[in-house]
């Protein structure tokens, strides 16, 4: 017994030390976090270790592998096809997985999503179809592999049997500082994603304030990583750096952003959603050989869209995970918030700036987010930006409309939203939404 | 309540990047551990971050101040006096404490100590003392000073309300690799000293393989910090550099280290043994006012020894503490083992080296130490050194003397006992016992 913890203090010491640690090594590390004979506290003390020391691509895909069969594994062998998903670093009104799912899977490419909830100022995908009348995320991995194989998509929640080493390891992360360790994010992110049994995925690494990598240097070495160390798990792997400076399309809280997946689907949305969503399922395309090269795929994409398939294949996944799939020809199905309260322009200018963090953290305040893992969301409220940036206004002029429970709410964050929009008196350059791709 | 968990989230990752932090975060850390709204997980995550980025002076302060007061803190103001103690950082065959203590009693500088048990290879002072039958080392508080008042010295053991902080921070830090941190070792010593109402601290830090520091210039900057942070703590301190690459004295083993010790108070004793008492003590008397020199203090202690006058005071101290002092005028009423067995010399030549962590780790094994915190001793059994380092020796003829339960008890251990010593053709030069003194 002694000798037992011995070693794994030990192997702490190793890493501490600056020392390779063998898939071996790792994988016993692993497995006693789960038996309990390593502590949390020896855990957290670890990744502080790997926090300064880091880990070479070998340790990191042992780490990848190891948490990945801590839990179930699923099989999609039943479904014919390369299996693709995109995952997202998170950001602020991103909305993308809604509509991309739906379209990918329409160009006959399954699509086998987990996702996650929202967090702090970004917001998660389940929330979002949560929103959904009677959408269940919650089910059993039969049921996930047959709605892939059936309808071509389907988007659940991490099950508790899914890679129960990264949930136990990422809350503790959050907690003792050890969170922005690229090897610790990139075994977390693919332990998770391997063990959807996909074939290939795509990363869409954000960078700027509303993401968590706020420089493209931080983002484009994660980004690195991730395809690095996937190919070396054996998946096919492409990352887009994507720019999250400012909020992605018009709208943050989880009906709205819904609403405005579902315009993508019948051919509308903001530019940056949809140029976004193609990008992506360019990609994803490519990798589940649908299409030869992005050019190719795009226009199947944009096919997808305009002869309404993306949407047909979105209402039979509502339906077959128990949602109303009349939300997708009736947006008025979505909940509704039962005040819409203005937040005018305190200026004369052009919107230079809308901070995502500020507009990530004012939604949170009014309950569209979670501040805390276990707290509830409410589906109806959230941020509308009616003065996208670029756009021209003139003092009094609305550049938010804040979908409330009552006006009292809308009181206590307009000036939080106010002061989140920059107002200039020049238009100003935005940056281009796509930063980069890593292959 | 989450803004708090946040903020020594923060403060984690203030360290983590290389920040100092402040006397009133470090307070509010040592208070967080003790009310649980900083969980062990965190608090072993800071000290890998402390263990990478190191503390200034002013923060080991500070770390220390939290610690002491996590506790009681001893008020010996009803002793007249400067109160002193000496802290050994640990080695094998150290019995110092138990005749240093009543001498430097018996030359008018009274001596609190609060001492540890054995772990590992090094052993306790608190298990030698109950190898005197009847002592008790868990007084309470009152009967503490009473006795220091009164006869000089008392010895007792860390109470729980002593430093709680630092029992729980140390358990943590020898179980997640985040032990060798000078900042975390020197606020450890010191919070615990300095719980004991002391006006001046002597440091023996120990230097080789049987010590925690393997080499002179880690054990040197720990004694340097150490010396540094005490004095900016209020207190006078000095510190002593001694050699641990051999065995301090002839005996390893609690009731024969017990013994070997009441013989330096009668006059006898290995030279090194006396050596290192006189050389401790001597930085006592200094400290406490009693000499004006180190010469003059040695002079004192040898009185102290050929006058009997340590001697009584020890007495008196074990009869205050329960035991029976007729151990100090008769060591056959310490328990004996019931077999001796010899372990020969397997080559003619000179005992060049014992190896120190051997000898305590084959001690261990007997019975004499623990592994883990909870496991008994025996008190009875031990190693004697029978051919200290230089001693020349003949094939067969004994290197040592197993003090056991049962000769099958010493057959498990004499090989590794035998394989200690290193029997060299040529006489060898030995370190000098003192290496280096830091005032």
């Amino acid at each position: 017994m002694l000798r037992t913890v011995e070693t794994l203090v030990e192997l702490i010491a190793k890493k501490r030390d600056g020392g390779r640690l063998s898939d071996d090594q790792i994988a016993r590390l692993i497995r006693a976090l789960g038996t309990g004979e390593l502590a949390d506290y020896q855990m957290s003390a670890l990744c502080m270790a790997i926090f300064f020391r880091g880990m070479d691509d070998a340790e990191t895909v042992a780490l990848t592998r190891a948490m990945l069969h801590s839990g179930d594994v699923l099989d999609l062998s039943s479904v014919p096809g390369i299996k693709v998903d995109k995952h997202s670093t998170g950001g602020v009104g991103d909305k993308v997985s809604l509509c991309l799912a739906p379209l990918v899977a329409a160009c006959g490419v399954p699509v086998p999503m987990v996702s996650g909830r929202g967090l702090g100022h970004t917001g998660g995908t389940l929330d979002k179809l949560e929103a959904i009348p009677g959408f269940n995320v919650s089910l059993d991995t039969d049921a996930f592999a047959r709605i892939v194989r059936d309808i071509g998509a389907c988007m659940i929640g991490q099950t508790g049997r899914i890679a129960p080493a990264d949930k136990r390891i990422y809350a503790l992360r959050d907690v003792t500082a050890t969170v922005e360790s690229i090897p610790l994010i990139v075994a977390s992110i693919l332990s998770k994603k391997l063990a959807e049994g996909i074939d290939a995925l795509v990363l869409d690494v954000k960078v700027g304030r509303g993401a968590f990598m706020k420089t493209e240097r931080d983002a484009r070495a994660l980004a690195e990583a991730l395809v690095r160390v996937g190919k070396a798990a054996g998946k096919r792997v492409v990352a887009l750096l994507t720019d999250m400076s400012t909020v992605l399309g018009r709208t943050v809280g989880n009906a709205i952003e819904t609403r405005e997946a579902i315009e993508v689907l019948h051919g509308g949305g903001p530019d940056d959603l949809v140029e976004c969503t193609l990008a992506l399922g360019a990609e994803m395309l490519v990798l589940g050989d649908a299409a030869s090269s992005v050019e190719e795929a795009r226009e199947k994409l944009r096919d997808a869209i305009s002869s309404g398939r993306g949407a047909r294949v979105f209402e039979r996944m509502i339906e077959a995970q128990g949602g109303d799939p009349a939300v997708v020809e009736d947006p008025r199905c979505l909940p509704r918030a039962p005040e819409t309260v203005l937040v005018p322009s305190d200026a004369d200018g052009f919107v230079a700036a809308i901070d995502p963090l500020e507009i990530g953290l004012a939604a949170v305040a009014m309950g569209a987010g979670r501040t805390r893992a276990d707290q509830k969301v409410d589906h109806a409220v959230g941020i509308e930006i009616l003065a996208p940036r670029g756009a021209g206004v003139r003092r009094g002029e609305p550049l938010a409309c804040l979908h409330v429970r009552s006006a009292a709410a809308a009181e206590a964050v307009a000036d939080r939203v106010q002061s989140a929009f920059r107002v200039s008196s020049a238009p100003e350059a935005s940056p281009p939404l796509l930063l980069g791709r890593i292959a």
